[in-house]
């Protein structure tokens, strides 16, 4: 399903969907909600760390992760170290996120894990983890044979793919859900400035991730002739 | 990103996924939530409606017109007509879940397209009739030149694949969002049978999802050497 189509355009609407949920999601946390603190008596601004990090880390740095090999004009093995770090990065943040909200929920005597959005939150950071560890191990160090790395580069693509659009999806679910609350236990207007961006964050997600795959499966700025490991075929 | 791997067996995994989903919405419905009406004085029968036909039809019968060109060992032209079939039974089904919860808002006065689930599901209906009718007009009547087809053919399994994941994407929301309606005005048990039941409905209708991709993007049961549109390269 490789689009015979060049990547860099796509790449380009993926920096700018990024950039434009990023100041999106902060509007929303820093403006309408009140701003960020790891401690504080204001419990909701100890949560309010969980939407910034995941967005920013997971999805945005994620998404610019899997693109990179598509988005940049470099050798194979500084694309290669571009991957594995942004990927490191992202993994970071989501987990400082998933902290963030569990100690939102200690302090503010909140039960944990049992919503969809937390279920499949554990899911996503737990095979964001372990895609990260098989890809450093068979891709980089030690690294596998030939022929298993160009056995593996299609499923690493996919299940890639697969554990990012999963979290894409926790993401919308978690915008979801955070407005119920607000709309519900809050009195938010449901068609208010708040609401309006709240759902507009999500679909800029949404946008953001349909060009991230679209960059992933389109052609990269310049052959690869010494590649090892083309993870588009 | 085709998969040099057999579809066979991945369509084996979608159709029993399938079945437990739908068997799994209707315990939900008829056994916890009290049954489907088209008319009755209690409104919530009206609703139940809803998550039963988008997921029996957009949801299940729609994976499965995706996969009948991987799943069915037939001649192109009949699996043309059962996509083109299952894919218009999938939309009326769709269209009439989408009307049942309208219907159901106006009778117990709720405000209508607020929430993110609505503003995606009333997207993803359009999108899937767009999709629709183009596919129509491009492979089956009058259809596009075959210069004109094979240009369009991977573009058409890109913007399916996409809006069907935002299908599911969707229902996952709803599931979501339906819940978080009963826990906090039904104070129904956040640990208890039905919040665990709709969780894992959720989460077999994302392994039904995953494996008609994989489906889609792996090899057909037979050589079609006769087919002027194969789906996937």
């Amino acid at each position: 399903m490789a689009l015979e189509v060049a990547a860099i355009p796509f790449t380009f609407v993926v920096h700018i969907l990024g950039l434009v949920s990023i100041v999106l999601v902060l509007v929303w946390n820093l403006y309408f909600r009140g701003g960020l603190a790891w401690t504080s008596s204001n419990k909701s601004l100890i949560f309010n760390i969980h939407p910034v990090l995941m967005l920013i880390g997971l999805i945005v740095i994620g998404g610019e992760a899997i693109i990179s090999y598509k988005a940049l004009p470099l050798k194979k093995e500084i694309k290669k170290l571009i991957h594995l770090g942004l990927h490191a990065i992202a993994l970071i943040l989501g987990i400082i996120g998933i902290y963030a909200v569990f100690k939102f929920h200690n302090e503010a005597r909140i039960v944990d894990l049992y919503s969809l959005h937390s279920w499949l939150g554990i899911g996503v950071i737990v095979l964001y983890g372990i895609q990260w560890i098989v890809g450093f191990v068979m891709f980089f160090y030690p690294g596998g044979t030939t022929t298993l790395r160009s056995i593996s580069a299609p499923w690493h693509v996919l299940f890639g793919l697969f554990v990012y659009l999963l979290a894409v999806g926790t993401a919308c679910l978690g915008f979801l859900e955070k407005l119920t609350f607000l709309e519900i236990f809050s009195r938010l207007p449901k068609y208010g400035p708040e609401a309006l961006l709240v759902n507009f964050t999500a679909i800029v997600t949404i946008l953001f991730a349909a060009f991230v795959v679209l960059s992933a499966i389109s052609q990269p700025p310049q052959p690869q002739a010494d590649d090892d490991y083309a993870p588009i075929d």
